[in-house]
């Protein structure tokens, strides 16, 4: 997993505090980070569809939905793509034993392992929302985390 | 994911039909790949313990335990580690807001979601085991597979 995926999501959550859009230089401020390095993160977002890009004066990036229906796995999947981490090179049709291409119709049994766990792991990662991490942050720190949040963006 | 994973597992399987040791060369040759390559994944899983090399004339690698008890997660930690692929950085400590280093004595929201992901995609993995994979093997191919396997080793 890139470490793109950690600032997206910190993006995400502190956008849930946010009056208005908030420029780029000042989420990559807040997260002493650099702008550009940041800015990307935030253009993966919005390729996805799940922040947009405000021009002008008071411009910057909101959040496009309600924080609860936007996923974890949708900021994983935008800014690391939806690909699978085990890709199957058909080990099964190599070799003096090789299946027949034309047998290999459904994935070899390592292949559905992994995809299972692939399931898995995306499904724990789709159970939870940019909301539940923003409330899981305030009850780790108090409610005073997002109002000081607010005031600084 | 490392695509030693994918022949490490294979291998693994294949060493199910075995009647002895078999020398990490045939194996290779079984799967029409580089033999150093093989022999790499080969020692991955036997410094894990889930194969041992059988020295001699008649020797090779052979599986350790009842493939039963080999679980589809043990092949891959052996191979890849046991790292998890999402690495805290820490983010909440960093910028004007930060938080400070000593009231962070519990994961950050984010990397909790991101344990919990890791922790049921660990959870399938380990759900399967050598055992499953050769039986799902039979019934894919039918039970011909294996003692073609056999005959051919």
């Amino acid at each position: 997993m890139s470490g793109g995926v950690e600032w997206a999501l910190h993006c995400c959550v502190v956008l849930t505090a946010a009056r208005g859009p908030v420029p780029a230089a000042r989420l990559a401020e807040l997260h002493d980070v650099s702008g550009s390095y940041l800015a990307k993160q935030l253009q993966s977002l919005a390729r996805a569809g799940l922040v947009h890009s405000v021009q002008g004066h008071a411009g910057g990036y909101a959040l496009t939905h309600d924080p609860a229906d936007i996923t974890v796995l949708d900021v994983v999947e935008a800014v690391d793509g939806a690909r699978p981490a085990f890709v199957c090179t058909e080990i099964r049709q190599r070799g003096p034993l090789a299946t027949p291409a034309e047998a290999c119709t459904t994935p070899c049994p390592v292949h559905r392992a992994m995809t299972q766990a692939d399931e898995a792991w995306r499904a724990a990662l789709r159970s939870i929302s940019i909301a539940d991490l923003a409330g899981q942050v305030t009850g780790d720190y108090g409610p005073a985390t997002f109002e000081a949040i607010r005031q600084w963006l």
